[in-house]
């Protein structure tokens, strides 16, 4: 880091200038939020026609009356649809409501209390589950992890996957380890894009639990900031292929394509995983929202329905992905106060600051009206070893306010940087 | 019972009789459903307004954005209506997704995971945990205590509530009993209506159990069948009153208002209760479908909205229920061949057959085509101590199937009683 190279009185300088930025952001009274990936207004609005949809015709192709109860598996020409997205037979997928999360969640509860279809017994009943947290990753993932006591074991993430060495060794030495979060395409928060290789080798690694499962939360398959959409590999048949069929549940969500409140969930497997869930899930509800689902499906019509749409949520958030970055670039570039991820894809930009001034940066940011996610969110148990990780949500603010948001990011970073290296000037 | 009367000459009459009727509507090869309790198609319709709901304006009274993510306790405005139904106040109730079921199950998986907010551990580290399930009850119920492992103890249900001799004793006495079902109105499937006494002492008795819940589902809370409905109390003021204000648990949904597939269910109870229940649950959702909530908000406007909808079900219902009444009573009435509730709301028609004849009657009507809920369903384990219960769903079928369809049970409930008698003839 260049500022890394700067004397004593140089630092000094350095600071004060950052000092004087600070106290002007300061005065600008800020009220921003660049905390979680809520789609923006604008986003929404391209999903408005939702709002009065499915009009007077409640049937779906089928002929299914949709208002009534029934039909656990979701409406079939919704799940096709989704399932050719995903690359999924319509028979390995079901249709849920409005939260992929809670399908997680649930398969997890089951897991514990009851043990998966192929458990020796349930998981609770065992000394000890684990999971593999690919890190920085979700929180909301970790946060199901550590409300019930799964002991989670961060493992690197790379450009292209979690650390399959470290990974590969773990799973097949610890029959502890029952499951692996991951988030193939466009991963929260780094944008990171899981390669074949990696996807064949999760697949086909050697597991000491008999259960092992990967949970493949695909939220971001159809969710490109480039013009060529990262390709989102067929893991069920992978797995399949390399004897592992049941080794993958697969999750996807219209909350970042329709409405993020209002949208459907899915969640995709092999067929003797399906019928373990759906026998657990029919005892909690008698089925989903289908009127949901129908409206959906009107409004999509088919897959390429879904990518049209999505061309225009590119429209709306490339530039602001684009703001963030130049403005990084110009702020950080030169002095290299930070790295950070440029993704082709997905909701977050990760930022590496100064170690051990992320939660300065995070604490100066909040003082000054900029909300950023709380430091270490994106690892397990919030503990980021170095302090270093801030996850940037650039969504749901509008561009004028993104920059000015970014601008005022920037000065903190550079000045934590500089408290933190007059602070080891100080001591040395 | 009139048949237990007759010689054996007179039942071979009588059962040749039966016999032919039977034959008869075999004949008839109808294909009719009475199983469960699904609206009718006429019903849905009454709420087909919601189907292009909310329209253009996407944000509730408080000014919400009802399309984002959040709000997980639901949108005030839809909770206050639901909470003057329900004598509830509007911070103590909170509106969910489309099933109270999935609510209830959700309770008890947390309570057997991390144990209530006032357990001294998860219920699963104890070495067993009862529920108490007046019977005849609802199977959904059962079910889920079933998938759990949860030990259910039936008591019996009177025309005001469950047998509180019986229910008192239990719960002050063992500390295994951590939970009870309760319909407190228009129960499934007596149609009972608990008294103001038995809810009283259900909120004051003593239980061994410092966490013991009254599971309050309050299904039927606005669906009398007559002119004036059964008191809706105030079971949270009343516990509170008696120095339990953490006791029960209320549930309520727009199943039966609504559509039954894509409702809004809700969830009431103490401060204490709610904060526990919403920070476990806020780990598996951020928030509600609330454009469907707003929906509902739209449809109805406020409470006399919900009351004079349900005006409208009602004529919809009564004359179903009294069609049923009406050939229970011409054809089994003088032969006495079994008896059955008159209940003044809910969906169910309770009947009681000769005693080991219930399975019989269900099968000999199956065979007929005409599908009745499977035999001993309301009771646990499906286990009913005297194969004599049937629970009749007059709701989904039109008028004219309904009466084919009880003309054909009638037959089918006499013939299984002549076939009885003649059987302990023969034995005798």
């Amino acid at each position: 880091m260049w500022i890394d190279s700067l004397g004593r009185d140089e630092l000094i300088v350095e600071h004060q200038r950052q000092s004087a930025n600070y106290t002007a952001l300061l005065d600008a009274a800020l009220a921003l939020n660049l905390t979680r990936g809520k789609p923006s207004p604008e986003q929404l609005d391209l999903a408005n026609g939702l709002l009065s949809l499915p009009g007077e015709d409640y049937r779906d192709p089928e002929g299914t009356d949709c208002r009534n109860y029934g039909g656990i598996k979701g409406l079939p020409a919704l799940r096709a649809i989704f399932g050719e997205l995903l690359h999924v037979p319509t028979d390995n997928i079901i249709a849920a409501g409005n939260a992929s999360l809670e399908i997680m969640h649930d398969l997890i509860v089951f897991s514990l209390l009851k043990g998966t279809q192929d458990s020796p017994r349930p998981w609770s009943q065992d000394p000890g589950v684990k999971f593999l947290c690919p890190s920085p990753g979700y929180d909301r993932h970790f946060a199901i992890c550590e409300q019930y006591g799964i002991e989670m074991i961060p493992v690197p993430m790379r450009e292209d996957g979690p650390d399959m060495h470290r990974v590969a060794e773990l799973v097949a030495s610890d029959p502890s380890i029952r499951g692996m979060w991951a988030i193939p395409n466009y991963s929260n928060p780094t944008g990171a894009v899981y390669s074949e290789d990696v996807v064949r080798e999760l697949v086909s690694m050697p597991a000491a639990a008999p259960d092992f499962r990967l949970f493949w939360d695909n939220a971001y398959a159809v969710h490109p900031l480039v013009g060529e959409p990262a390709p989102v590999w067929d893991v069920l048949g992978m797995a399949a292929e390399a004897g592992n069929p049941d080794r993958p549940y697969v999750f996807a969500s219209t909350s970042k394509i329709t409405f993020a409140g209002a949208g459907v969930g899915f969640f995709a497997s092999s067929a003797a995983n399906l019928e373990w869930y759906l026998g657990l899930v029919g005892k909690k509800t008698i089925g989903p929202d289908k009127v949901n689902q129908l409206r959906h499906l009107k409004f999509f019509g088919d897959a390429d329905g879904v990518r049209a749409h999505m061309e225009r949520h590119r429209e709306l958030l490339a530039p602001k992905f684009r703001a963030v970055i130049e403005i990084l670039e110009d702020r950080l570039g030169a002095n290299k106060a930070a790295s950070w991820t440029t993704p082709d894809g997905g909701y977050f930009i990760s930022v590496d600051v100064a170690g051990g001034t992320a939660k300065r940066v995070i604490d100066l940011a909040a003082e000054a009206g900029i909300a950023l996610t709380a430091a270490g969110s994106a690892y397990p148990y919030k503990d980021d070893p170095t302090d270093s990780n801030i996850r940037l949500a650039p969504s749901y603010p509008s561009l004028g306010e993104l920059r000015t948001a970014m601008d005022g990011v920037a000065t903190c970073i550079v000045l934590a940087a500089t408290e933190k290296a007059l602070a080891r000037h100080d001591e040395g």
